[in-house]
């Protein structure tokens, strides 16, 4: 497996494209197009709010029914949730407006929005904004990370990943653009993510990869606690590559998921890392936990500590906020066994032993967590299992950006 | 029931005290005593935290075993949490100490801790502390208060309550002090509560009526969401007032439980208002629910927001991450039949109806929410439970509090 550059257009036969079309914000691109070259098989994974936007109502529809989309729209402007019947009725045109402009079927028009709750998207401007769409989509480098920027709101930087791999002899690749940055706790997955690969496999392996997956990075990554209405991951697949079928459950099935995983983790990260005005990406590794599944918890609630981030803004080895957010997961474990690191490209130090605390140097560990990604590791001493877990500080950009959004 | 000032010494019987001791800060008090004259009935909640705090577990100790306590004796500088051995001889040695100083029986001395954990608390110091206060120990006014003032870390105002009411013909009292204003999500209660009553009651009948008013009132405040190690709230009955016996279940009962209810739910709203960084107390009230259970989970859904509570800070009414708020709580509820409202002393305003915005003023909405206390009320049309529960905005305060606690 190798890592390259570019994303949702690194796969053979996929297109992308930018415009700026006025849907909030002047200035800016803020309308992106994935296109296939062919219909794709199509798995996607959704929030679970029960306030769901009406995109990801209509995304979902498509995935039940296993229609083959060959496209996605998306805005960022405005996210159309709780927008009642018109927000239904936007979807529906803009899959129109999109199937009229690019010869496909109306049916097979993914639509992908975020920003503003609760405005209604002028239909006018997305019209618009198709069209040159349309006009512009282009299979090359470039055009994959134009629709990267396009989706963007408040996140800092474009966020794409890509790796090519071999199934048998044949080379396959999967591409990715994906979003953050407030309102990201996924369950489910997370803020707007889209993959595209040109491998040939079934349905089922295809679904299983991805929700999968889905477990291990996106829904374990936290900025703020808020899960959104948006969430979206959607990966699709146009067969290009003409690669044996990869079928579930089989050595390529396992090949297919290890490259799969790369890039939602990689994504995971630099949604986490670029969270609404941070300054650090923030990992939780548990190890040595008794399930898995404990692990998760704990790593978790770690990362989702107000407290915990407050103090990795300001380079405090406090890690008494961590063994309290352990304590208050939910997740049972022994605060006597419990050893805890810090640790970045700056070093490791060990800062707790069975609980309490050892005489580490305050100044190595300020050292350490001054990184621009810094990890804490916390070993219950039960078993072997582990987990992973991404969030980010809590800065003071994060109430400028947030006491004030929609202005 | 009439409300009258003071706090902890209002109740016949008790006395107080505040020293400076010196265990973390300078040039202010950190020590409090609560005494009474007599043995005490008692009952506590503590934190659901697994991380618990010495102090903790030696309260729930005395409380388990049904001791009756007569003293006391609280720290603001170290919370003696994440502290191992040596923290329950510190605890051990605090209650030796008093009960020699006080003249009374060494099980009989409850204790309270706050402030770092990790941290080892000084013994000689606290020594010195408890001589001070059993030399100063008064059952005047500003006794109480000073107390209040005692207890408080990151608190800008110390947090009093107290009523006296009528059990048949004679005269009951109960007096409370409080401390917050960080880490406070409580589950079974809140950081540090001391209530004294001179109430004659049954032993059953004080445990029901403090576990079940917990519920609904410390248990429905968050600040930051982060579940403390050393919640603790005490309730001291010593029988002072001389009136017939409460007993569980009767009128006279529920008499008192509206007393104790109006203490704490004035000492939670303190306590949430007063959260760290805070510039306003946000109240969430939902109406119309099916159960007393869903109004309980989606009201404290929305005081948790982080970016609710931003906005809040913002004084922008960016209802939509209010309902997304409500629509990841984990309550079932239809989000299409929502009517939202923002209230406060500059009037009431409907902003939402079935779930989409209403064509209301921004301007009159913003004027509404940048009172110092701001209720949203949510709707949701099912039912006629209802529940309420208290947070406070998400600020730079908050940010500054806690990118750097420790030094």
């Amino acid at each position: 497996m190798e890592m390259i550059e570019g994303g949702v257009t690194a796969a053979k036969g996929f297109q992308a494209a930018a415009a700026e079309a006025g849907i909030k914000y002047q200035g800016r691109t803020d309308m992106a197009l994935i296109y296939s070259e062919k219909p794709c098989k199509a798995a996607g994974t959704f929030t679970t709010n029960v306030v769901k936007a009406a995109p990801v109502k209509w995304d979902q529809a498509i995935i039940e029914e296993n229609i083959k989309p060959q496209a996605v729209i998306v805005n960022s402007g405005i996210a159309n949730a709780c927008t009642g019947e018109e927000g239904m009725k936007v979807c529906k045109e803009t899959a129109k407006a999109a199937a009229r402009r690019l010869g496909i079927d109306k049916h097979s028009v993914l639509i992908g929005s975020t920003g503003v709750i609760g405005m209604q998207i002028p239909m006018d401007r997305v019209k618009e904004g198709i069209l040159k769409l349309a006009e512009s989509k282009s299979a090359d480098f470039e055009s994959g990370t134009a629709a990267a920027r396009a989706i963007m709101t408040t996140d800092t930087e474009k966020k794409e990943a890509a790796v090519t791999f071999k199934i048998g002899e044949t080379a396959v690749t999967i591409g990715a653009m994906a979003k953050g940055s407030g309102m990201i706790h996924p369950n489910m997955c997370t803020m707007l993510a889209f993959l595209t690969t040109d491998a040939v496999l079934s349905g089922k392996a295809l679904k299983r990869a991805l929700s999968e997956d889905v477990e291990d990075t996106y829904n374990m990554i936290s900025v703020d606690g808020d899960t959104s209405t948006n969430d979206t991951v959607l990966l699709l697949a146009n067969g290009r590559a003409g690669n044996k079928k990869i079928r579930y459950g089989t050595p390529e099935y396992e090949t297919f998921k290890e490259a799969l995983h790369f890039v939602n983790e990689t994504l995971a990260k630099k949604l986490a890392g670029d969270g609404e005005g941070a300054t650090a990406l923030f990992e939780a590794k548990v190890v040595g936990a008794r399930t898995k599944e404990q692990a998760k918890i704990l790593a978790k609630s770690i990362v989702c500590s107000n407290l915990t981030k407050a103090a990795i803004a300001g380079h405090d080895a406090n890690w008494g906020r961590i063994l309290c957010a352990m304590g208050y997961s939910g997740a049972e474990f022994d605060p006597e066994k419990v050893d805890l690191f810090f640790e970045s490209a700056a070093g490791k130090l060990k800062i707790i032993e069975n609980g309490t605390a050892l005489d580490y140097s305050e100044e190595k560990a300020t050292e350490i967590l001054s990184r621009p990604e810094v990890t804490v590791i916390a070993d219950v001493r039960e078993g072997s299992e582990e987990a992973a877990a991404w969030g980010c500080d809590l800065t003071h950009g994060y109430i400028d950006i947030n006491a004030d959004y929609r202005s």
